[in-house]
């Protein structure tokens, strides 16, 4: 009795396979610094749990496949504010992002067609893609050129006839880049010209700093056919255990499509759409805040990351990530050896092996994605602990 | 720029299509009786909401892959009832026994591989199988048959190498049978001859009347390697929106597959498995009342159905969903004629069209699935008002 080929091809995610070694290491009575996932600790606005808790519907009932209708309002409205118009007809609510991103790969590919996506990429891109049969072929973009794309010329020639679009993410996880008007103009263009479409993850679009413009793909007027809005509430109102997001497109064809699957598996949870509705509404001061607050917290990390010898690192213009290169050959065993053999004063670190981001072999092999999604104090602690391990791991191995 | 084949190849949900309608009759001012969906009326425990409003984390984090493990407990303990024994590491939390479903299809079938299902079935099965490339192989049966299974050995004839699994549904939607031990242990007899997997939905586990014995795939000890438990407390616990399901296997290799696809997802909403936690340890009287007032409802639809001449039906022993054969040609036909050119003192009904339960084409053709999920006197009214509409419906035509 075998399992199927494609559950057996998927990774475990390389974010959590780690997780046991740090497990361990809380059991052993250590603090561990989590700089390997974005669970940011900033509080989730009390509108959203005041809209749950006001819910007085004595039958908790199936929503609408498509989203609640006010929840759709409330984001076409916070859409306008980037020059993003949409209509009702043009979102549907889903399970996270994750659930839009799965769903609009299965409207627009096959078996065995291509996606074209910046690597490195978010890990799970290929945790949606696997199941369904499509294959994530990388860009290349690296750290010394700041992660920006290669030329038009040279994405063209990664275009198959099974190429069925582009996955872009603007800010970018795990790079922290965030893709110029001439970036976003140049793939649109080309999606035009391969008549392919462009799918944008932009649940960092809040988090831009150093007075850098977000310009959406949902944006550019004359490729609005081709393009795909993949969204979330998780990072941007700190409400990664609501688990709602949407998808945006003026393709109407794209949509009657989605929906299908969106009539599959019934509804979205009503509870947190109601939060949701209210998350939205909240004013620019809002936002203000917490991008005041990331923007502290990635100059703590990087005035940190700059003592420690042989580390080369560059301050990301969006999102809470970043991709730096440390003085070691394997970046993966100095995670487990930080976890598994090192303390520092009892508390030691948890990064992510940039490895898995990539789809190119042996790219990314001596480099970590950090996210500084914890208090400024925390940051200078892990950074700390980090500086003394690669010392320490330096000296013995 | 063209959509996949498969999601073109989708219908869209037979149930949720002839929604316009009756939004329209809504619309000219008619109450429309729903006998089309199983949302029930009763009213969720407020055991659940009191939970949800207790929650009083500052930040609303992911919860774990696997689901929260308190979660875990509490349904491990509600199936000792029903001698189900499963330990924690058997058990995965999902959004709903939809998702169950589609992450189990995905980890047991490669694109083009099959699964058998006695036919009628679930609609939204095929939802979940054609755009992940599997296919639903019908196992026939038949109203005249009181929806029994077939021999085993006319069984055995449909499986190919092509076959991964049986998805058996017990109680049935939409047929309400009630699978006998023999007929479990024959179908796990043939998993284990063959060896594929035995799906087993069991949402609707509580719904049995008659004194009928609900027996469990789950219970089948020599089976324990083949079977999947798919779950989901929308029915039971009458909350539907609330998007909380599991699956359990004591197969270990098929749940760590299964929780790869999880983590791809992230987790499920945190404040829904809170309220779940204390769903799963409501007592044994609120399943009793429950179960008594559905057995009510039951036996007032077909004191009210035997009143109609030309209908047959025959009430089925578990579940809230039933076939009813109709004295017409076309059940689609007239189920649209009801909702858009009938009314009875300014009400009108809606049912299922039960063709697209059947993947045989030109079965069920007039047949059409009645939910008894709306309170007495509604279905009182309710099919009343189908009686005189089979009435005039058949004068003219």
């Amino acid at each position: 009795m075998e399992l199927s080929k494609r559950i057996r091809n998927m990774q475990e995610s390389p974010i959590r396979k780690l997780v046991p070694y740090a497990e361990n290491a809380k059991a052993a009575g250590r603090k561990v610094y989590h700089l390997n996932i974005g669970q940011p600790d900033i509080e989730t606005p009390v509108e959203f749990y005041n809209a749950v808790k006001n819910y007085d519907e004595k039958v908790l009932k199936y929503s609408f496949s498509e989203g609640s209708p006010q929840l759709i309002s409330s984001i076409i409205e916070y859409y306008k504010k980037y020059e993003m118009f949409y209509n009702k007809e043009d979102v549907l609510i889903t399970n996270g992002g994750s659930e839009a991103l799965l769903f609009s790969l299965i409207a627009i590919c096959d078996d065995g067609d291509e996606i074209l996506v910046p690597e490195p990429f978010y890990t799970n891109y290929n945790g949606f893609a696997l199941p369904v049969g499509i294959k994530m072929v990388p860009i290349t973009t690296t750290p010394e050129n700041d992660f920006r794309l290669p030329s038009k010329e040279e994405i063209e020639k990664l275009i198959t006839d099974k190429t069925k679009g582009f996955l872009m993410s603007t800010p970018g996880n795990p790079t922290g880049v965030v893709y110029t008007k001439d970036e976003v103009e140049m793939i649109c263009n080309l999606a035009i010209e391969k008549d392919i479409f462009v799918l944008s993850d932009e649940v960092y679009r809040e988090f831009v700093y150093d007075g850098e413009e977000f310009y959406s793909f949902g944006r550019v007027e004359h490729a609005r056919q081709h393009v795909v809005i993949i969204d979330s509430i998780s990072k941007r109102f700190s409400a990664c255990g609501a688990r709602i997001g949407c998808v945006a497109s003026k393709n109407k064809e794209f949509i009657a499509n989605v929906l299908k699957l969106c009539q599959s598996r019934l509804c979205v949870p009503t509870l947190e759409q109601e939060g949701a509705i209210e998350l939205y509404k909240l004013d620019e001061s809002y936002y203000e805040k917490v991008r005041k607050e990331y923007n502290k917290r990635r100059d703590v990390l990087f005035e940190k990351l700059r003592e420690i010898d042989g580390v080369i690192c560059h301050p990301p213009k969006g999102a809470f990530y970043t991709i730096v290169t440390l003085p070691v050959e394997d970046a993966e065993d100095f995670v487990i050896w930080l976890l598994r053999d090192f303390h520092y004063n009892n508390k030691t670190v948890m990064m992510a092996p940039a490895e898995g981001f990539y789809a190119t072999p042996g790219l990314g092999k001596n480099q970590v994605r950090l996210a500084y999604v914890i208090n400024e104090e925390d940051l200078r602690n892990a950074i700390d602990v980090l500086k003394y391990g690669l010392e320490e791991y330096n000296r013995i191995k």
